[in-house]
C-alpha cells in the first residue's frame, strides 16, 4: 500500500523527508506507472486525475490547497473522503495577508502610492478603527484566525455564516435573511468563502449597492464569486472605495483586464495563502494517523456542501 | 489663570468642548490679545513662541505632537515643564501603520504593485514569519505598543534601546555595543526613535551595511535620522530590499527627490501617526489634574535627555 505524492517536486522532496521519518511503513510514490493502481491508498494531489476509478482501494484524496472547488464530485467515488488542506502555513499567511489588505484599505495606501507617483505630499482624510467596520463572509478555520489578528485592533467586527455560529467579540449573522443587514454595517468586507454553487457570483452589483457609501473589499475567496466588471462599475461610481482582489476569473488574468491598472484597486496573483510543504507534511501525516485509528481526518469535507 | 490652546480651529472645538466639561474653573483661550501674559498658565502647541519669556506663570508647555525636537531647549525656562504627546490615537494609529508597513515588505507589496502596472501575473518568493526577523530601534511607549502588535504574526522581535530594558518575547540589546549585533540579526528594521543629538543622521551608510543582505527598512522615527542618499544607495545597490518611509528632512519632500519614483520605497507624507483631537483632549486634562495633584505629567520631558 502507498501514498501517491502528485504535486511539484520541490514540496516532494520535503514530502518524502517527513514520511521517511513519520510513516516509515507507507512508502510515499511520485511515479505510478509501475505500481499496481490496487496499492494506491491515499493521493495528495491538485486535482482528481480523470482515472480515479482504477484505484479500487483508494480511501482518502488529500487537496494540495484549502479548497476544493477544483474537483470534479462526479469523479470522486462516495466512499472516497475528501480532505481540505488545514495546516499552520496557509492559516498563518492567510493572517498576514488579510491584516495586511484591512491594514491598507484602512489606512488609504493606495491612495498614497498614486500620489507617490505625481509626488503630492498630502495627507488623506482616513477613520479610527472604532469607526471602521469591518465584515468576513465566511467563518471557517480561516476565518476565525484572521479574526484573532484583528480583534486588537479595535475595529467593530461582524462575520457571516450560511448556518448560525457565535463568535466572542464577533456580531454574527447567518443564513439568507442575514445578508443584508451583515452587508449594510460592513465598511471592509473579506470575502473567505468557499466556492459552491450557492457563492458564485455572490459578489455582484446587488452586493456591492448593499454596502454603506465608500465600503471597500478585500477578495481572498475564488475568482468565479465575483463579478469583476460589478466590482469595476462600484469603483467608478464611487460607491465603493477600494478593492485588494488576490483571486481571479480566469487566472492569470488576461493583460488587457480592467484590474490591472485601476487607480482603485491593488491586484495580486493569488499569493495570499500558499501550501507549505513542511507543514503540510506535517498535517497530512496527522491525518493518515487520525484515518488509520478510525477518526476523520482534519478538514474532511462534506460532499454535500461542498466544502 | 488660562489654558493657551495654540493651534488649529477644528481641533480647538473638540478641547473648548471637553475642558469646558471637566475642567470648568480653566478657561481654554485660542487668542491672548486680551489677556495680560502672566495669566497663561499652560500651553499647548507644535512649537515655542518666541516671545516665551513674557508669560511669567507658566507652567507646562504641552507639545501637540509625540515628538519635542522642534522645541528649541534655550528658548524655554527651565523651570517650565515640557510634555509629549502621549495619547491612545497616537498609539493606535502607530500600531496601525508599523504592521501595515511590516507586513507590506514582508509579503513583498511593493514588488506586487509594480507588477500590477505592467500586467504580470507572476507569484514573489516571500519568507515565513518565523524566518523574518523584525527589529526595533526604540523601546519607549510607541515601541511597546507595536510590539503587541507585531507578536501574535510569529516574528522573532528585537528592539535597542540607549539603556538596559527587558521586554517579554522580545530579544532586548542596548547601548553603543549593542547595536551591531542588533542590526546584524534584523531583516525589518523599524525606527521609532525620538530625534536627539545622538539619532541625527544614525541611519546611514555604516548601519545599513551592518544590516544583513535583502534587509528593508520602516522609517517612522523623524527625517533627520536618516541619510536620505545612503537610503537610495543601498537599495540600488541591491543590499537593501525596500523601504518604507514616512519621515523626510525637509517636509513637504520636494518633488524631484529620489524617493518619490524609487521602485523598492513606498513614501507617505507624515501620516502614520496624527493626534487625535478627542482623545488627546482627555490626555491633556487628565495631566493638568495630575499637575494641580502635585504629580508629574505623563510624557514629562527630560530635558537633559531631549525626549
Amino acid at each position: 500500500m502507498v501514498f501517491w505524492f502528485n504535486s511539484d517536486r520541490e514540496r516532494g522532496r520535503v514530502f518524502a523527508e517527513a514520511f521517511a521519518r513519520e510513516l516509515p511503513d507507507l512508502p510515499l510514490v511520485t511515479d505510478i506507472s509501475e505500481h499496481d493502481p490496487d496499492e494506491i491508498l491515499y493521493i495528495l494531489t491538485w486535482t482528481a486525475p480523470p482515472d480515479l476509478h482504477r484505484f479500487r482501494n483508494l480511501k482518502v484524496v488529500f487537496s494540495i490547497g484549502a479548497g476544493v472547488d477544483q474537483f470534479k464530485s462526479e469523479i470522486l467515488p462516495p466512499k472516497v473522503m475528501l480532505v481540505r488542506m488545514v495546516e499552520d502555513g496557509i492559516i498563518r499567511m492567510m493572517q498576514e495577508y488579510v491584516t495586511l489588505a484591512v491594514l491598507a484599505l484602512h489606512r488609504k495606501l493606495k491612495a498614497y502610492v498614486g500620489q507617490q507617483a505625481d509626488a503630492v505630499w498630502q495627507s488623506v482624510p482616513v477613520r479610527q478603527a472604532a469607526e471602521q467596520r469591518v465584515g468576513i463572509l465566511g467563518l471557517g478555520m480561516l476565518a476565525g484566525a484572521v479574526i484573532e489578528r484583528l480583534k486588537p485592533f479595535g475595529f467593530p467586527l461582524a462575520a457571516w455564516s450560511r448556518s448560525e455560529r457565535q463568535v466572542e467579540g464577533v456580531e454574527c449573522y447567518h443564513g439568507q435573511e442575514g445578508l443584508t443587514p451583515f452587508l449594510a454595517r460592513t465598511d471592509i468586507l473579506i470575502c473567505l468563502l468557499p466556492l459552491t454553487q450557492e457563492t458564485e457570483g455572490l459578489l455582484d452589483a446587488r452586493l456591492f449597492e448593499t454596502l454603506p457609501a465608500g465600503a471597500a473589499l478585500v477578495h481572498v475567496g475564488r475568482g468565479a464569486q465575483l463579478d469583476h466588471d460589478a466590482l469595476i462599475a462600484a469603483l467608478d461610481a464611487g460607491h465603493l472605495s477600494g478593492a485588494i482582489v488576490d483571486v481571479t476569473e480566469p487566472e492569470p488574468l488576461p493583460p488587457e483586464h480592467g484590474f490591472w491598472r485601476h487607480p482603485k484597486i491593488i491586484l495580486t496573483p493569488h499569493i495570499a495563502s500558499v501550501t507549505q510543504p513542511e507543514t503540510a507534511a506535517r498535517a497530512v501525516i496527522n491525518n493518515i494517523k487520525r484515518h488509520r485509528d478510525g477518526l476523520d481526518p482534519i478538514g474532511l469535507v462534506d460532499r454535500e456542501r461542498g466544502y
